[in-house]
């Protein structure tokens, strides 16, 4: 494929710096505070041809520099021939070189050859002088000369407000549920200053003094404003439900939203007899959506932030909603920016172990070596990174400016913490998992787990509490229910063990709960893995139902029912903190799709699968879920009957005393 | 003093990036083909302040961002108040810490703070959020809050031709000598389509095709025009005496010249009885002040990049002319880069270790330890990184990707090369001149010294030869000068092997000759120091004396008094390849002062300093040379009688028998 190419991983370092720099709040920007690498700005990129006749191609870039011919005289030396950009270049027949020099300091070094034979894809190689001959980034996104891969080719729509309300003086503008768009402010008569207070709910937008976001616009050459037209203004990209307008009266102004997002498609879809789930799966497909943008972020209205754990859940939920693969590619690559490494992915040890492990993730996703093969060294060095802050027993600990983080909970960190151990442990599991794919040796690496597994069990595990403990240095035998979780999701602990954690710590009232959504997303795979597929529903119902009953139209950062006031919509010490739209919201998704449907892929990229539907728990279903990129299965239940069909082969239906093999395209009727 | 502020190297790696990235040839861009480290793009800013009043403070800055003001509560808990940019920001009285955020994608982070109190100086410290609490970098050129970092304050002068000549169906313009500037274009009646050729030299101007910088303009709508008023167009900055304007007639057209410099100022004059020795200097230091621009380039015409090799001997010609520190510093540190380190400076292994000695030769200049001590971790890093690839004699040897350069020479490079080793034991005495000044040990360097030099002498010195040989792997026992020359120039031998190398390999005709001016410049510094003086001023006065009978404005960066036709202006397979303007060309000014004129600073920034004029030579003598930032030294010599005076204290006169103290402002004279 013809595409805009460019130095591996530095189109998505180029776009995750505009990302981590575009948060806004009350007035100021507020970019991320941690190192945040640059993109290469000096590269060269080469392919050698052999031209069977006469052909001519053309280098289009951003950037400055030239292209150089290379090929071999006839006495051993080397014609050099040198062209500038956007210029017709013919070559005649024989072996060629042809390299582009581009430099660009404000921008990313990019460019598109476009030719019939001489053309850019991915068989032509990067350096930037120190790191030669790496096969190049390209995206099927940027396929066009007349593209331009700093600006991201969005889908637009523009929004009417679904309800105008003339409330407290002014008027309150609701598009029903988040978007992430520019305003546009048309004046029917003439320009009058005016003050936009964005809300994710009502009360924030109504809230003039104390919205999150809002825009005091006093003039029309105010900066962040933009005239498009006459009378016609537009604002800053900022994502909200509501906006009110303090002070304005109805028709004197007219405000549209051009929304701006990723039209990812998808053939996902859920429908059971139980409403209240449908309901939830829906809401939790649009907040899931909104999230998705170049990268997966977190939430839309506050941070925006990239955040590799926050990711590491959307690569989970992903797989049961619109399987997108070069979203996960582009969050792959960006999280962990370039080499040499100098810090955590986010200054947080436990999210640079997330990205080791979410790379076995992908490729048992995707099953797709060639992305494995270049982002291997990248794995290799982050790995590299992590071990040289291990100890005697193998375990690893922060070092100053590390961040050990694991959720937000009162762990014992005295010392290592052991659910650090079990995340490197995994990441090591993930690291052997993919130098095995790549024909790699693995022998140290499994000493290595071996010997951290085993200390593992013999530091932290209690017996005597049933539980594996924060920390061994301190004494305290501290049990938090986080390194547990992980010893059951990574099957690191034996039947009898996993017995206990479930009494002694899991439903264990005299341990802290999970208050965090983001580590509830674990909590609850635990409990479905663990067969309590009755109580994940029900969760999922009470805890989610509960925002629906708040009138939520797309699923929060957190939620406490017992909140009923102005605080449900407070966090970090902000009183319109929280995320109202944030990507671990839709959790459900994952639950739903991977446990009570029990769809996964058993062999890399859905080579084979699993379909394993909990049938008892619903009278009716009639749900689609990807099985890889191209595959789909869908599940229905209806009168008794369960039928599933596959568009691709390699699949097996899995019910509780049989396994039946799902071939292409056929469908499979059974009786329960 | 309150100026605007940036992470420490920032301004420079930005800077030098956008000069490596300024070469043009014949309608391209070309890039210097090296890695290219990029400023921080995210970075934080921070002071801590004690006031005693209320006071107001405002921050301007390049980026987005926001001020935060930290102020502990009586409970122990810390109060922020964020503020956007821009804003009169007022603290009551008490302990602040005032935080700065910059995010910056485009370009870099800087910040001007202005209050009564509170303002941006040297006292703040920055963060890249992994080096932390960095003493800011900043400029005394950029003090004023509309100012922009990233765009440097050059002087301008309009300049007319100094004559205008009709040729070949053309105009020819002739502005007397090279300049750096954009050309305005004004036509008399409407814009025509017009060519500029430009030429260092007339016959390149002449040479339609192939002249080395053309610039052909169709239409006013064209790439690198800019129109700034009707029927006026300005074209890109480049270096040029001459313009030929193929097809105009004269009047139809008035080209102007933005002639664009630094104006360095300075003391430095030469007169003497030798009126040719006073027209080189004079055209030497032409030459010199056209190729020192924010750093020292190596000529003006082609490459403009910034090379370790040719800066170094910039540094020491700046000592006699305009003195300037803060270009000094801008390009130690354009050149440094950042850390981690990735490749040796211009990819060369022996920049880098010019690199290290300039350091040394910064402090005998200026004596100022705050650059000192901010710089060292950067040369700490680099030493590790040479010291990386060294053998077990201690030699250096080049790795993948390293050049051994030292010359453009025919060297065996069969293993570690001499020269190379010289080089690295001259950057060790350096190293452990700055740990010294800054108290730190220097045991481990002293050993590595030792056992360095006595290596060389053991495994390098070839007693038959009389002089050491390139290498001693390939048995061929190769001898070249420019070992030899550094034996003698850093000191490593003694009396004895002087006489030898002396006669066996610098005035040896069967040893091939230095013949780039890059090392003529070491080798006549040598023949200096050995005290063949008349030697020297023989040299400059043929060399560049030649030049001027050849028409020279300012000095080239190669001369061959054989070469008489077009082809003394080719250079690196290139027809116009040769600069005419080169910085290294201006050697004279530092050979004619720092061994005729014999002015040296003896201890760091001029502290003491040495005046040993060769009067044998003159008949007559007027000249002043700096002695330090604020000081002067004035040398006259009339009617046998010798006069010298300087401005501050530490002085001493030498001549070949005697010491005199040179008191502040007290005029000495002898008769010889």
């Amino acid at each position: 494929m013809n595409y805009w190419i460019w130095f591996p991983g530095d189109f998505e370092i180029y776009h995750i710096m505009k990302q981590n720099f575009s948060r806004e709040e009350r007035g100021f920007d507020w970019p991320a505070y941690w190192y945040t690498p640059s993109w290469n700005h000096n590269v060269k990129f080469k392919r050698t041809y052999h031209l069977k006749e006469k052909t001519t191609f053309t280098v289009s870039a951003k950037g400055k520099g030239y292209v150089a011919i290379k090929r071999q005289h006839p006495d051993g030396s080397e014609l050099v021939n040198k062209f500038p950009f956007e210029e017709a270049i013919t070559c005649v027949p024989g072996e060629i070189t042809v390299e582009v020099i581009v430099c660009h300091i404000e921008g990313l070094p990019s460019i598109f050859v476009s030719g019939e034979t001489i053309y850019s894809d991915e068989s032509w190689v990067a350096s930037n002088y120190i790191e030669h001959d790496q096969p190049v980034g390209g995206s099927t996104l940027f396929i066009k000369k007349e593209q331009n891969p700093m600006v991201f080719p969005y889908t637009h729509e523009i929004k009417m407000p679904s309800n105008i309300e003339s409330v407290n003086g002014g008027l309150l503008l609701d598009f029903g549920y988040d978007i992430t768009a520019t305003t546009q402010i048309t004046y029917a008569e003439k320009f009058e200053p005016i003050t936009l207070c964005y809300g994710e709910s009502r009360i924030e937008a109504l809230d003039v003094n104390d919205c999150y976001l809002k825009q005091v616009i006093k003039t029309p050459e105010d900066e962040g404003l933009e005239q498009i037209a006459k009378n016609t203004f537009v604002t800053r990209l900022r994502a909200f439900r509501y906006i009110f307008l303090p002070g304005v009266k109805k028709d004197s102004i007219t405000i549209t939203a051009d929304h701006q997002f990723i039209d990812f498609g998808g053939v996902s879809q859920f429908k059971s007899s139980d409403k209240r789930l449908n309901q939830i799966w829906e809401i939790a497909d649009r907040t899931f959506r909104t999230c998705s943008d170049i990268f997966f972020l977190d939430g839309v209205k506050r941070d925006k932030w990239v955040w590799s754990g926050d990711a590491y859940q959307s690569y989970f939920i992903n797989k049961y909603s619109f399987f997108n693969k070069e979203i996960v590619e582009r969050t792959i690559l960006g999280l962990r920016g370039n080499d040499p490494l100098r810090q955590h992915l986010n200054t947080i040890i436990d999210y640079s172990l997330y990205w080791l492990i979410s790379i076995e993730d992908y490729y048992q996703t995707f099953g797709d070596k060639k992305f494995l093969e270049n982002i291997y060294p990248k794995m290799e060095s982050l790995l590299q990174y992590c071990n040289a802050q291990t100890d005697e027993h193998g375990f690893i600990y922060g070092k100053t400016g590390d961040w050990v983080y694991i959720d937000w909970a009162e762990f014992d960190i005295s010392g290592p913490l052991c659910a650090e151990q079990m995340l490197l442990a995994r990441a090591y599991q993930s690291v052997m998992t993919i130098r095995q794919a790549l024909g790699k040796p693995i022998d140290d690496l499994n000493e290595r787990l071996t010997k951290l597994k085993a200390n593992i069990h013999r530091f932290y595990w209690d017996e005597e509490k049933g539980g594996f403990i924060d920390s061994y240095e301190s004494g305290k035998r501290n049990i938090t229910k986080h390194a547990n979780i992980f010893a059951i999701l990574f099957d690191y602990v034996e039947e009898e063990k996993v017995a206990k954690i479930k009494q002694h710590v899991l439903l264990n009232p005299e341990i802290n709960d999970i208050h965090t959504p983001y580590f509830k997303f674990w909590e609850l795979e635990v409990m479905a893995k663990i067969g309590e597929y009755s109580y994940v529903i029900e969760q999922i119902k009470s805890y989610w139902g509960g925002m629906l009953d708040e009138g939520a139209t797309t699923f929060w950062e957190y939620y406490d029912p017992t909140e009923t006031g102005v605080e449900k919509y407070a966090m970090y010490g902000d009183k319109y903190g929280k995320s109202l739209c944030h990507a671990w919201g839709a959790s459900p998704i994952y639950l739903i799709g991977r446990y009570l449907m029990g769809v996964q892929s058993t062999a890399p990229g859905y080579e084979s699968f699993e379909v394993a539907p909990q049938v008892a728990l619903f009278d009716e279903l009639s749900c689609t879920l990807p099985v890889g990129e191209e595959g789909q299965v869908t599940i229905e239940l209806e009168n008794g009957q369960l039928m599933v069909i596959a568009n691709v082969s390699g699949g097996f239906l899995r019910l509780a005393n049989q396994t039946i093999p799902l071939p292409k395209d056929q469908r499979i009727s059974i009786d329960l």
